[in-house]
C-alpha cells in the first residue's frame, strides 16, 4: 500500500500506554516525521478492526502487549506538496492498558522507551500527540485499572 | 476508488443532525445496505478533512448545510464474503448543527427526511446508527445551540 501520494485517505491507529507516571513512546523510523518521538502505532490493515490494529502495532513496535480501552481522539494529518497530497492519514488514538510483553524496540521504529511525564518536554513530541498523552494521563488517573497493569508479566494476548 | 473488495480500509464520515425532536435520515442508494434508512454520510475524499467531508456529504445527500460539532463514535464495518474482505469502512460519526440549506434528497440516496424521534422504530435503522442517534439527542439536549439552529435559512457554508 502506498503511504506517500496515496490514492485515498489512510486509516492509522495509535495507542497511548500509561504505566504509573510513564508513557510508552517510540522514535519513528519512517516518514513523515522520521526520527521524531511519538505515540506508537501505524496503518490499519484490510480486514482488521481498530482495536486489533492497535494491539498489533504496539506489539510490533515495542514488544509490549496492550488492551485498548477508550478512544482519546481522532485526527486528520494531511500534508501537501504543491497541489498534490503527499500524506493523508486519519488517526484514531486509544488509551491502552498494558497486559504483558517486554519493552523491545521493533519494526519501523528506531527506539522505544517508557518516558516519565516530567521528562516529556525533552522528547519534543508533536502538539497533537502531546494533547493525546495529556488526555491519557487524565484518563489513567480516573481509571484505577490502568496504573495497576502487571509490570513484568509475559502474558500473550 | 473501489468500495467493494477494497485494497485498504476506507474512511467514511457520517453526521447526525438534530433539529428539535427530529433527526435527518437518508434511505441508502448504494450497497452495503441499499434501501435501508441510515445516517447521511459517505466516503472521505483524498485531501479533505473529516469535518469538510461531513459538510460535503450531508449537503450532497440532503441539501442541508451543517456544522460538525463533536465526534459521537468511531466504528469498524468489516464484511467478509468467504475469505475475502468485501467491505471495510472505518466510520467517524459527528453530531452536527444545521446552519442552512433546504431538504432535498440528492446523490447516492433514494430519500431524505426529518424523522421524529418517536417514529424512529418504523425506520429500522441499524443498531450502531440507532446508538449514535441516541447519543446525538443526548448531546443536543446538553447543547442549547443545537435545537436553536435557523429553521429556514438558506445560508451557504
Amino acid at each position: 500500500m502506498k503511504r506517500e501520494y496515496p490514492k485515498q485517505p489512510i486509516v492509522a491507529v495509535g495507542g497511548v500506554v500509561i504505566q504509573g507516571s510513564r508513557v510508552l513512546l517510540v522514535r519513528r523510523g519512517r516518514e513523515p516525521h522520521k526520527g521524531e518521538w511519538s505515540i506508537p502505532g501505524g496503518m490499519l490493515e484490510l480486514g482488521e478492526s481498530l482495536v486489533e490494529g492497535v494491539r498489533r502495532e504496539i506489539r510490533e513496535e515495542t514488544g509490549v502487549h496492550v488492551e485498548p480501552l477508550e478512544i482519546l481522539g481522532v485526527f486528520d494529518r494531511i500534508q501537501k506538496k504543491g497541489p498534490r497530497v503527499q500524506y493523508h492519514y486519519v488517526i484514531v488514538d486509544y488509551a491502552c492498558r498494558r497486559t504483558g510483553g517486554r519493552l523491545n524496540s521493533g519494526s519501523d521504529v528506531l527506539d522505544a522507551r517508557w518516558v516519565k511525564r516530567e521528562e516529556l518536554p525533552d522528547y519534543c513530541v508533536a502538539q497533537k500527540a502531546a494533547l493525546v498523552i495529556a488526555r491519557a494521563f487524565k484518563f489513567a488517573e480516573k481509571s484505577p485499572k490502568v496504573p495497576s497493569a502487571p509490570k513484568d508479566a509475559e502474558q500473550a494476548l
